[in-house]
C-alpha cells in the first residue's frame, strides 16, 4: 500500500479548498481504515466550502473534509472485534464519547462531547478514512456505493419521520433539500394518507413529485398555509415535518398544523425565530420534537431495512457524480441561485 | 314509511335464524334510524348462527342480530346534533355507558358496561337499524355501501396495526381470517419492511397474497418458527400481530418474536393457553398489547384516511354478495371445512 | 327558590367589576345547577378585572366571571343521567362541542369549538351557575370546599407533571404563582429526585418551600443557569416544566435542559419569544409539550387521587378567604407589586 | 499484592458449597479488578445453592457465584477509560456482547448474546473480581456498601416500577421477596396515590409496612380479588407488579387490573401458567411489559438518583449480615419454611 492519498483540504481560513496528498491515516486500536468508493456532498460541506460565519467559527483549518460516504475495510486496529477487513461499511459522523451520560442511556447522539467527522476531525473527501469501530455500519454487500454512501442523510430523514408517528396521518413536509425528499418518500412509504410537500425549487420539486406526494406546493407561487387549510378541511394536518430551517416554514408549519398535532423540527434557522408560544404551540397543544442526527443504531437498521425493502429508492435524488478532483464543480451547482441538482456524490 | 320491516332473528336457544316482519324500530332522542344498504357478517354472527357455548352463555333470543353494515340515516332523535337525515353512516358497535371510567378517559371501547350491537341488543341483519348517535360515524357519499360495510372489522385490524408501530420493522402476521387479511395489508402500508403472514386456508392465503406481504407461510406445510428464523437471519422479528385465536399460533409468535419485540393480542383463543412465562415473555423483554375492538374514536379516522387514500382496497376481501334472506348459503360457506371465502356481504 | 342571585358582573369594558342581582341560570336538558359554595380566583380573572389587551379583545361584557368553583348540585336538566341532586361538584372549564375531531378523539382539551366558563359564556362569580353535566366532576363529600375549588387549577399543574414524567429525575420548576407552586408540590409527590423551584416574590418562594424542593432560586438574586449547572454537576435537568411565561425564563429553562431532556410549556408570555432554534432546541434533542387545559378527564381522576391519598396538600397555597362582594380587596392584593397572597377563595 | 484470595466456589453438580483458595482474577485490556467490600444474596444464588432444576442446566462448575456488590477497583485493564483505581464501585451482571442488534439499539439488558455474572462465568462470592468496564458502575463515595451492593436488585424494581408509571395511580404489588418490598417502595416513591402490597411471609409483610402502603394483604388470609375490589371500589387497579413469579398471583392479579391497564411482569414462574386469554388479557385490553434485568444504563442512573435523593431508603430491607465464609448460615435462613430475613449481605 502507498502511504499517501489524494483527499480535499480546507488548507486555511476562508472560501474554497485544495486537492493534497495526504498521508494514509493510520488506525488505532479501535479504528478500521476504510478505503471510500464514493463519498457525497451535504449542505454543511457546502458551509465549509462557502467559509460561512458556521464555518468560521467551528472549523479549524487545515482540515479534509467530507462526512458522507462508503467503502470497503482494508484495515483493522488491534482491538476491533466485529468489523472485518473486506466489509463493506458506511459511518455514523457523530462520533461519540461512550462515557457521558447521552452515551450510557441511548443517547449517543446527542452525547456531550461528540466530535463530528468531517467537522471536528478530517474526513472523507479523500481515498482512505479512519473511522472508530463503533461507527461503522456493516452495508450489504448488493448495495451499490452512491446509495450507501447517501444512507447518512437518508437517515436524518428516517429518524425524523420514525419519531414522528406518520402512519394514517396527514402530514406535511416543509423543505426540499435531499433530506426533505427523503423525509417524503419516507412519509410514503410508512403510511402517511395524506401528503403535502412545500419547497421553492422547480427542480427539486420535480424530484420529490417522483415520491408521489398527494399534493406539492411551491411556496413562492402559493400560500402554504390557505393551500393545507383547504387539503385538510379546515382541520390542519396532524405531522409537520420541518426540514427546511427556513423561519417563514416554521410559522407556516405552526399555522397548518392541527391542535394536538405533531411538530418535528429538523432545519436548522441560520438565526433567531421569533415565535407566537401562545398561539403557535400552546393552544395547539402541540408536541414539538426538536431531531438531531441519527439514532445510534436503531435509526442505521431502519435505513438498512427500508433500502433492503425496497419501499424507498433513493436513487432519483442523486442526480450527479463528480470525480473527487472536480468538487469545485459541484459546489458551484449547489451554490447556484436555482439549483438543478439533487444529491451529488464524488468518487475518489 | 311502513312499520314493519325483513330481519334475521336468532329466534330461540340453537342452531340456525328465522327470517321474520319485526317493526321498524323508533329511533329515541339520542339515537338515529338507519336504513340498512349493506351489512357484512363476522365471525361472531357464525358463533351466533352456529349456537356455540359462546353464544348460548351470551345471547338472549329473541334477538336480530348482526353488527357491521353502512346505510343512510332516514330519521334522528330530538336531541341528535352531529348527524343528519340522509347522512351516510356505520356504526361503532361498542355502545358505551358514557359515564364510567374507561368512557371518561378516552377508552369508550373497554367501558366496563359495554353493550354490543347484535349480540347485547338488536343488530343490523335488517332493513333498519336504530344506533346512538354517539356510535355513529359519518362516511363520505363516495364511499361504496359494501367497502363501508367492512369498516368494523377493518377497523379491529387498524386499531391493531397502529398500535404496534410496525414502520421500518419486521412483522408476521398470524391467522387469515378476513381481519387477518387486513391486517397484512395494513401493516404493508404502514411500512413494515418485511413482512410474513402465517395461515392455514388455502383460499385465504391467495386473498393475502394480493397484498404482497414478502412472505407467506402455510402453516399446514411448514414451520413458521423455522420459515421466520431464515427469514430474519436468526433474529426474529420485531412485531407479532396474533389474529388467528389459535394456540399454536400463539406460541408460534413468541418464538417468532425478536427479544424486545411486541406482541399483540387480537385473536380470542377457545380455550385456556398455557404459557412459558420465562421463555417467552420475560427474557424476551416482550411488550404485549391486548387490543379490543376499536379506539374510539381515532381507529375511525384512521380507516377514513386509509381507505379515502386507496392506501388499502378492501375490495379484493369481499368476494360474496348474498341477499339478507339467503343468509344460510353464506354461513354454509363460512362453516365449510376448507373455506373458499373472505369476508361476505349481505343485501337487505 | 328565589329566582335572583348575587354575582359579580364585568358591566362593560374597562377595569373593574359591579356587583349585581341576576337572574339564576335554569339549566338546559343536559345542565346542572350548581349553588356555588366557594370560588376561586385565577389569573385570567385578573386580567379580566384589570381589562388588558386580551381581555379586551377577548371579553364580551356584560357578562359574569369566573370559573374556579365549588357547590352542590340544586336542579338537574331532563337528559341528565349521571349526576344528581345534592352532589358535590366542581367543573371542567373547558367546555367541548362534543362533535369535532378533537373531542371525538379524547382530546376535548383543546376542541377546535371550546367555550371556556367565565370568559366565553357567564361563570361562577354568583351564587349560582349552571353548566354541562359533561364537564361536572363529583367531588368526594369529603372534600372540603375550598380545596375542591382549586383542583381546576391544581389540575392545570398535574396535567403539566404528570405528561414530563419526573419519576426518578432532575426537575426545574420555573414560576412561582399558584400553579408553579402546584407543580413543585406535584413533581415531589411524584418522584423527582432533584426538585429545583424559581421564582421572584418572596411571599410565594416561601409558600414554595412548604413542599420541599431541594432548591429554590430566587432570580432577582442569583442566575439561574449557573445555580442549576452547578446543581447538576453541568448536566443540566432532565425536565424543566415552564411555569411562569416570562420570556426570561423559556431561555433559562432551555438553557438549563439537559441534552435529550422534556421541556414542558405551559406559561403563556404576553408576547413573541425570540428562541434559538438551533442551540436552545434542535442541538439539544429536546421534547417540547405544550400543554393546555387539563386532560378530559384523565387529568381530574389524577386530581381526586392525589388529593384523596393525601400526598399533596394543597392548603397551605389557599392563603385568603373574602366574601365574593369584596372581590375589589382581593384584587387589590393579586395588582400588588409586591403579592403577598397565594390563592385567594371567595365565598358567595 | 498477594496472588490468591478466598472465594464461595459451586466446586460439582449438587447442593452446597466450598470455601476454596482461588487465584485473584487478572483483568483484561477492558476490565478492572474490584476488591469486593460487601456482596449480597439473591434469589439466584439460593437455586445455584440448592441445586435445583434451572441450576442443574445453566451452571457448569467447578464456578465462584454471586453477583451482587460494591467494592473498589484496585486495578485497570489497558484500555479501560472511564474508571481508575480508587472508584467506588458496583456492577451491572447483564454482560453484554457489545455487537448484536439488541446492543446496538440501547436494548443490551435483552442481550442475544448476554454472559451473567456469577451465572455464565465466576462472581463476586469472594475477595476480588474483575468486571468489564462497561458493566462498571461508579458510586458516589458517601454510599454505604452494603447499601451499594443491593442496588442490583433494587434495580430491578426500579426498571419495573419506572416502566409501569405509577404516578398518581392505583397499584398493587405481588410479592414480598427483597425486589417486590423496594417496588413497594418505589411506587411510594413515585407517587402511587393508592398502594397495596401482597403477601404471605409474616416477616417480609412486616418490612413491606416499613414504606407505608395503603394496604398489606396477607394472601394466606384474604382474597386479594375481593380485597382489591373492594378498595378500588369495583375499578381494580391501574398498575399490577407482579414480583413473586406465583401463578396464583399472577391470575390474582389479572383478576384484579381494571380494563386499560398495565400488567407487569417481572417474577419467574417455575413452570407454564395457564392463561385465559380472552378474559385475562383481550377484554381487559390490558398492556403486559415483561421486565428482565435493568436498562443499561438508564436505571441505574435513576437508581443513584433515587438513593442519592433520600427518597427511599433500602436498609431496612438489609436484615443480616455474615462473614462470606457464613454463607451456609445465611442459606438456611433463606431456605426456612418461614423466612425470618430480608437482604443478606456477606462481607468477604
Amino acid at each position: 500500500m502507498t502511504t499517501t492519498m489524494k483527499a480535499i483540504q480546507k488548507t486555511q481560513p476562508g472560501p474554497g479548498v485544495k486537492l493534497i496528498d495526504a498521508p494514509i491515516p493510520t488506525p488505532t486500536s479501535h479504528q478500521v481504515l476504510v478505503k471510500v468508493k464514493i463519498t457525497s456532498i451535504c449542505g454543511t460541506d457546502v458551509h465549509i466550502y462557502n467559509w460561512d460565519k458556521w464555518a468560521a467559527n467551528r472549523i479549524r483549518p487545515p482540515m479534509i473534509f467530507g462526512h458522507e460516504f462508503s467503502g470497503e475495510v482494508v484495515e483493522i486496529g488491534s482491538q476491533v472485534e466485529h468489523i472485518a477487513v473486506g466489509d463493506h461499511v458506511s459511518a455514523e459522523t457523530h462520533i461519540p464519547c461512550g462515557g457521558c451520560f447521552q452515551c450510557r442511556t441511548g443517547q449517543m447522539h446527542i452525547c456531550k462531547d461528540v466530535e463530528i467527522l468531517g467537522v471536528d476531525r478530517d474526513g472523507c473527501f479523500a481515498e482512505y478514512v479512519a473511522i472508530p469501530e463503533i461507527c461503522c455500519i456493516k452495508n450489504d454487500k448488493s448495495l451499490p456505493w452512491d446509495v450507501a454512501s447517501v444512507q447518512e442523510p437518508f437517515g436524518n430523514a428516517v429518524f425524523t419521520v420514525s419519531e414522528s408517528a406518520v402512519a394514517g396521518k396527514s402530514v406535511a413536509v416543509f423543505g426540499d433539500g435531499p433530506i426533505g425528499i427523503f423525509a417524503v418518500a419516507i412519509a410514503r412509504a410508512y403510511g402517511a394518507t395524506k401528503l403535502i410537500a412545500c419547497g421553492m425549487q422547480p427542480f427539486r420539486l420535480e424530484l420529490i413529485k417522483k415520491y408521489q406526494p398527494d399534493h406539492v406546493i411551491d411556496v413562492t407561487k402559493a400560500d402554504p398555509r390557505e393551500a393545507i387549510k383547504e387539503i385538510t378541511k379546515g382541520e390542519g394536518v396532524d405531522v409537520v415535518l420541518e426540514m427546511s430551517g427556513a423561519e417563514r416554514a416554521m410559522h407556516d408549519g405552526f399555522a397548518a398544523l392541527k391542535r394536538g398535532g405533531t411538530f418535528t423540527a429538523f432545519g436548522i434557522p441560520s438565526g433567531p425565530v421569533q415565535i407566537e408560544i401562545a398561539e403557535e404551540m400552546i393552544f395547539k397543544g402541540l408536541k414539538l420534537l426538536a431531531i438531531n442526527g441519527r439514532r445510534m443504531f436503531e435509526t442505521w437498521y431502519e435505513v438498512a431495512n427500508l433500502l433492503g425493502s425496497g419501499l424507498v429508492d433513493v436513487r432519483p435524488v442523486i442526480t450527479h457524480e463528480f470525480p473527487l478532483a472536480k468538487i469545485d464543480d459541484a459546489m458551484a451547482m449547489l451554490n447556484a441561485k436555482e439549483i438543478k441538482a439533487g444529491k451529488i456524490v464524488l468518487k475518489p
